[in-house]
C-alpha cells in the first residue's frame, strides 16, 4: 500500500520559509496570496496484511523519525490506486 | 479558496533525501519500506472569482516560483472545506 504523509508546522509556530516564499510571490505580482505554509511530503510503500496495519506502521514511522512532535503535526493519507496518477503533473 | 500544492522530483531523478530517510527507517526496524520519496507541500489561500481562475493562479505560481520545471512535477488540489481538518493531526 502506498501512503502519503503531510508534515506541517503546528499552528502558532512561525513558518519562516513560508513567509519568505509568500514575500517572493508578492514581488512577482501575487500580492493577494495569504496564509502560505510550507511543509514536507513523504510518499512511501508499506506492505502489511491490512490497510489499518499499514497505516499504523506509517504512523509509527512518523512518531519515530518523519515528524518532530514538538513542532509538527502530520496527516496520513492512503493513495493506493492513485499511484500512477499521483506521479503525473496536473497542469 | 485554499489549495495544496505537492511538488515532487520527477521520475528518474535520484531522491537523495528520500534515500537517506529510507535508510534511517531501515535502521529503526522498518526495513520493508520501499520507494520512499520526499517532496514539498505548499498550502496557500488565493481569492479569485471562480475555482478555475484560482487554480490557474496557483498553477502560475508553481511555474514561476514554487517548482523547478527541470527537476520537479507538481499537482494542485483544492482543499476548501477541509481547512480546519487539514490542520489537525490524524493519529
Amino acid at each position: 500500500m502506498r501512503f502519503r504523509v503531510l508534515v506541517r508546522l503546528k499552528r502558532g509556530i512561525l513558518d519562516v520559509q513560508g513567509a519568505a516564499v509568500q514575500r517572493s510571490l508578492a514581488g512577482l505580482g501575487f500580492g493577494d496570496v495569504r496564509e502560505l505554509r510550507i511543509g514536507k511530503l513523504v510518499e512511501v510503500d508499506v506492505d502489511e496484511a491490512t490497510p489499518a496495519a499499514a497505516r499504523a506502521r506509517v504512523d509509527e514511522m512518523c512518531r519515530r523519525l518523519l515528524a518532530n512532535p514538538i513542532l509538527e503535526d502530520y496527516t496520513i493519507e492512503e493513495i493506493e490506486g492513485e499511484r500512477l496518477a499521483a506521479r503525473e503533473p496536473v497542469r
